[in-house]
């Protein structure tokens, strides 16, 4: 035997240390049942490989520490025997999770499983843009959040969404131009100006669209997928093998600076003819010879007029939908993707240019990386970016399930 | 007790198959010494976490199967007590690994570990480029390998480049334009004609080459790489969390195929302003008023005369890098690497341009991006592909050490 390691006396005779074993345990049937909903115990032995006992015993853990509850019996799916369901406690395990946009905030409150529980959305006005005055919007929120959480409820941690560049080291938004913030110490302060000090993670509001669309949305389940979410600015999110694609400092993901033309605008990160130039809000509205700072508004006038037939209107999203296809095409020959999904304006304006998109994306992407590319519209719109932050909110909890419990000040005891 | 399960009495008491557990810890094992090279006991229980009585049988388990061999001692680095040193068994333990290029052909034994033994080129022409002909060079390369390898030895499995778009699922190329293939079933093919039919994979060469600069290259050990190859073509790779990102079925990584200039010129592909009709060989002849068909010939003079200091082409070489900038931004802003790997031409054109790439790469990546990141060239050169195929075609062996030995017909091939 080794001496000299704190952990050797724990390690069994196959080798491996008891303790991690039985926490990849824990941890894989909790998974399962946050991403799945409730199961059998029959079914969680199909899906882990565990056997009954073991499941009983793992679950048994689960449940003394309120993360999972009994839910009855089921028949068996192979015998038609009565079979344990299991399902977890949403209600009493929640994270808050927070979306930072340009002209709007949002903070939820989302059980372990992804149940969204309340929300509370409030506009923002140019005063209220600053780090401070959102880190003060959001902790308001949140204890709006808390004082309609039931007793005994654990808030586990809080996830943010930011439409900006999120360094996922330090949690801190190295560049948010449309906030006006750069090397914002958000996760930081948040963390500090929360009661509790919860553990507060921060990323990139496309990212976590992304996530959430393939978690519990319009890609649900599908490996490789790449999602393009427009707004003023132009987001992006790629997940390879069911995972976000972060990059080595969590900025990867910014579709909205691939050049597309050089001869284009110049763009507000201060290069020329990034593809945001191309396919933001921006740019629709000045090929429909309308004022390019319009914003919502002005969107939501030309979309209407594309549906009643204008032809002007129809014109400029037609030109829109090519430029669309242009990027899109590069992504796909990049990343070869089963699915893109479309956000923001690009969801709104899809089934109006369906035709146009798909034209363009026939004549440059790669015949074998189209043959069963899917394009679909965003199954969550606005709750993308909240249930993307819960699911990253959520993630220490479902790796370590049981590391955070027990003698945990987060239980509230009310 | 589950009943009716196959592999439900192999379990022990922490819920885990032990064969499952014992393969993933002997996989483990190998893999360590695959890529590090010779370690002590002492060393594989740091990097395992394992304890030295397992690691003791494993090791017992890896050398009866003869993967791995003693080398004797050394002293223990924490206190300098001797402990037993282990490596893989290169000589007796190899793979043949292939490299179809459009002008050459190579294939090579390489060793587990990494090491080459030999390698065969051919040159390549008209005649020879068919896929018949192609596999028919391969199947001799191999055989006059074969006649080379000691008594005992095991061809573990073969790893094909391809310059061409290659589909993972059933190992066959999708698209190969500069070979004139298409929807080539070259893996299945080439496994009928070699003697003993030994698992065959193929891959696309630009991909292989960056997996081979992360294992034992000029990216060794880094997570998130981009690795861009310029030859006729220009191809490139993607790693993420060290693993090649494939996308859905194996075709992610054509860079060549990103839009970047909606006015350019017709790409091979059929689309309008792909990248490689910026940055390929024919770009850079056009760009020095060469023509654009001398291949490497018209490029390697044209290299020598910038070496030179002659200004015509020192400028094309500028401009050429200008554009290798435009496409290089837009990868860097899409995945945030921190190392970029340039190969082939770009290798060779690096240090004469390196200011003025890096210019263009100042002007449009996102400074948070762009901090941090290091552009290298290629450490492998001509090697990249053939050591890439080596380890994929290492890749079954790794996981599973002890699945193919035994009664293994491979062994003892002579």
């Amino acid at each position: 035997m080794a001496t000299g390691s704190p952990l050797a006396s724990t390690a069994d005779r196959s080798g491996v240390r008891s303790e991690t074993l039985r926490n990849t345990n824990l941890s894989t049937i909790l998974r399962e049942l946050h991403r799945r909903g409730p199961l059998t115990r029959s079914e969680l032995g199909q899906l882990t490989g565990l056997t009954r006992s073991s499941i009983g015993a793992l679950v048994g853990e689960l449940t003394k520490a309120r993360l999972i509850v009994d839910r009855g019996t089921a028949a068996d799916g192979q015998r038609g025997r009565p079979s344990a369901v299991t399902a977890v406690d949403a209600e009493h395990n929640v994270v808050f999770a927070a979306h930072v946009a340009v002209d709007s905030l949002a903070v939820a409150s989302i059980g372990l499983g992804g149940t969204v529980h309340r929300t509370v959305r409030s506009q923002r006005t140019r005063r209220r843009l600053g780090l401070d005055a959102t880190i003060a919007d959001i902790v308001q929120h949140c204890n709006e959040l808390s004082s309609t959480l039931p007793a005994g409820c654990t808030v586990h941690a809080v996830g943010v969404g930011v439409v900006g560049l999120v360094r996922s080291a330090d949690n801190s938004v190295a560049l948010a131009p449309n906030l006006g913030w750069s090397e914002a110490p958000l996760g930081q302060k948040l963390q500090a100006a929360l009661t509790g000090n919860p553990p507060v993670t921060v990323a990139n509001d496309a990212n976590l669209s992304a996530l959430a669309e393939v978690r519990r949305g319009a890609a649900m389940g599908v490996d490789e997928v790449v999602s393009v979410w427009g707004e003023v600015g132009v987001g992006g999110g790629l997940l390879t093998r069911g995972e976000l694609f972060l990059g080595s400092n969590g900025l990867a993901g910014e579709v909205g600076h691939m050049p597309v033309n050089p001869d284009g605008r110049r763009c507000g990160c201060g290069a020329i003819g990034c593809w945001e130039t191309e396919v933001g809000a921006a740019a629709l509205l000045r090929r429909a010879a309308l004022p390019d700072d319009g914003g919502r508004p002005a969107l939501d006038a030309l979309l209407d007029r594309s549906q009643s037939g204008d032809a002007s209107a129809l014109a400029a999203l037609r030109d829109h939908a090519r430029w669309l296809g242009i990027g899109l095409s590069g992504l796909v020959n990049l990343f070869n993707p089963s699915v893109v999904v479309l956000g923001g304006l690009f969801q709104r304006m899809h089934h109006v240019v369906a035709e146009d998109l798909q034209a363009e994306l026939d004549r440059r992407v790669l015949p074998a990386a189209l043959a069963g590319l899917c394009v679909v519209p965003s199954a969550l719109g606005a709750d993308a970016p909240l249930i993307g932050a819960a699911e990253m909110a959520f993630e220490a909890t479902l790796a370590s399930p049981l590391a955070m419990h027990g003698g945990d000040p987060r239980r509230t005891n009310r």
